[in-house]
């Protein structure tokens, strides 16, 4: 292994060069580089190389499918990428459940994006309102060349206020755009219309008081989108929840629901991870169709403490027999730009999903959010998750140790009564190949 | 196409018809086969198959390298993967200027993780508080079995609380458990744990007064760990920033980093965006290394909003000539079991990062945490994002088009004086073309 020196022009080198670099810092270039190219995508390497940079390998994640989800009426098999085991299982045993109890209703309430351009100015805040309220329909007009395609897509400007900002820094401004953006996410044309109406705003500023100019800090879109929110509910007569032999009534199973959503809603740590199920579900759409997992997060989890309190996003309820459960959550997805179309397995995973909208795909990435987070609260109040969890912990661990289909089989047997750890599972191994 | 109706035994059915079930709800079946198996890997393809559940195919992201990360005094060449163009380039840069002045100061503050268990008990607070206290030695004794390795490897129950929560549910109570899981992320050792701790409790509680049980709700492990946070920090002389021909002079850039800092703070809009491009470094690592993202966002985003507001997570200040800039983030990584080991790719992650212990890889993580947002706010604050985004968005235009290489160097020239849009560079390239 070389030690480490600041490397020079690393970003010049090629892929084979970088690779090398790399390789030598490991105690085993051979096998690294061998790994590497093993998992350089070959048909479309030269596509995926160029969505990010320095790229030197691939990284595959499982593409798998959740079949039945009822949106709306229509049933989805909905493409789906995540590396964490049982989530799309769990996501699959809700939607089906869900389907057969007329599925999830989901609606858009909007798709408003919002854009920041942050300046201080060092005059009177009334003179400035004054020269926004006279300039603002040239501002807009000298945004024309900007917007006109997206206008023709149903797009535009929705809406620009000043806003007065004292409180965060002295002389502190905001020009705050609202922004719909049709099917695409739309980052790159708002940033870049953020800082066109930066620039104007500048000089109508100077046009009319020219003694003091704006100076502007920074121009950029906003993740966070409460105008863009998605409301998913379903519900069902309790008796839906009725299970053969289970420990629980179905009333002890609705009930249990409600106040397992309760906890979650009051107790932050309890929160968190609830959350974190409607994501792994939401993110793993995300993904499969080539949108933003990190903006989506950042925008919910914000969301999540818009009271003052971090909560879980889920609600539910029992009456006259019927148990409702609903998830209100904000993001913004795109179909069409950017990676949602440049990805060749994105564009499939669009094609899986009959070329939906913006607003349809959120309606269905809110249903397997919910879905998601329904079965682990279903299964943690109903005997833990311990059990379908540890199946796929045996099965990863007989994976890691080489396991033949047959030593599998005899592992599934052994370990419905001891403890699945990755001791015992070798040791299970090894018994058994030496008794051969 | 087929109109969907609601499928059974999905999940029994083999990779092949599965993947036919799918092609026929599309439009084009055939090319739909040919791209996922184009993407399904050959030489790991049953390896990463297991990770999830219908597997079809594997979604490749980009793997690439930041170069130049220099935490406590050592250099790592680190991987990361995104689908975002910019997040490697622009954290490459930042990490460079910073190896040069000494690199990052990161510190893990702590290690604990949480667990908890719910129930309902119906008698006395104070009785329980008591049968609590006298049965938690025979309590933690009753764990041994599940402890004693965790103990061997340096983790194991750091902590168990009897907390009443009558103010979330009537009769609630948690068992909060604090552990530790050394280089583990450890979920489903805690979870276990806990469903063997809510077993034994109850047992507890039945013997010390036989006539009120406790009814267990849920035994979960909680994703939010402000006891296992990550400080990081950089400062360098205010001179560092100096650009010869700048617009700006280093002071400027200094006060203005500070400036966009604290509308970050204070801003829930800007802070959401802010902690988003903190994530886009956290997360490419994360998935580089085999570490579940969704867990460190909901994490860290609960975190950004513990005093009520949601805020920004980096703090700058300038002291007597030196800029220093600093992240506390929460989360949990682990090096070993899960996929960290499982994943091929992951597995050499490690490698090349000298095979770090889990809080050396959280250093790491969010030193590209706070490297991916000191880029993305120096660029803001210097002239906008968009002059590198867009460069990386006509790429992805003129791949989309497939432009040649002469025709991406004619259009590298003509783009610096256009707007990028989509439709400019295919007009740009059908002019080209036309004119041949």
């Amino acid at each position: 292994m070389k030690p480490l020196e600041i490397l020079e022009g690393f970003s010049s080198l090629n892929r084979g060069e970088k690779q090398r670099v790399a390789a030598e810092r490991t105690d085993d270039p051979a096998t690294f580089k061998t790994v590497l190219d093993a998992f350089r995508n070959q048909a479309y390497g030269e596509i995926l190389d160029q969505f990010s940079e320095n790229t030197v390998s691939h990284y595959p994640l499982p593409y798998g499918l959740i079949p039945n989800v009822r949106v709306n009426g229509r049933l989805f098999l909905v493409p789906a990428v995540t590396e964490e085991s049982s989530v799309i299982a769990a996501a699959s045993g809700a939607a089906k459940f869900w389907a057969r109890n007329g599925g999830f209703q989901a609606r858009v309430t909007g798709m408003i994006k919002e854009g920041q351009v942050f300046f201080r100015w060092q005059g009177e805040p009334e003179h400035l309102q004054m020269i926004f309220d006279k300039v603002q329909p040239a501002l807009i007009q000298s945004l024309k060349p900007f917007v006109e395609r997206m206008e023709h897509r149903g797009g535009g400007i929705r809406k620009i206020e000043l806003i007065h900002a004292p409180d965060i820094l002295k002389d502190c401004y905001q020009l705050s755009v609202k922004a719909e953006t049709a099917d695409a996410m739309g980052a790159n044309w708002i940033n870049s219309l953020l800082e066109e109406l930066a620039i104007q705003w500048k000089k109508k500023v100077a046009a009319e008081r020219p003694t003091i100019v704006p100076d502007i800090i920074m121009s950029i879109l906003s993740n966070y989108t409460p105008e863009s929110r998605i409301k998913v509910s379903a519900n069902c007569p309790v008796s839906a929840f009725e299970q053969p032999g289970g420990t629980f009534t179905a009333e002890e199973i609705a009930e249990r629901l409600v106040a397992a959503t309760r906890i979650a809603r009051e107790d932050p740590y309890r929160a968190v991870t609830h959350n974190k199920g409607i994501y792994n579900g939401i993110d793993a759409v995300a993904l499969a169709t080539g949108n933003d997992f990190r903006a989506i997060e950042a925008c919910g989890h914000a969301w999540a403490c818009r009271d003052g309190k971090y909560r879980g996003l889920t609600e539910t309820k029992v009456e006259s027999g019927i148990f409702r459960i609903s998830l209100e959550v904000p993001f913004a997805a795109g179909t069409t730009g950017g990676l949602t179309t440049l990805h060749p397995l994105a564009a499939q995973s669009m094609k899986l999903l009959g070329s939906p909208s913006a607003s349809e795909l959120m309606e269905i990435m809110a249903s397997v959010g919910l879905a998601s987070n329904f079965a682990a609260m279903k299964s943690l109040v109903t005997g833990g998750i311990q059990k379908g969890h540890m199946k796929m912990h045996l099965k990863n661990l007989l994976l890691k140790h080489g396991a033949t289909s047959d030593e599998q089989q005899r592992a599934d047997v052994y370990f419905r009564s001891h403890p699945v750890t990755d001791r015992n599972v070798y040791e299970f191994l090894v018994t058994l190949r030496t008794a051969r």
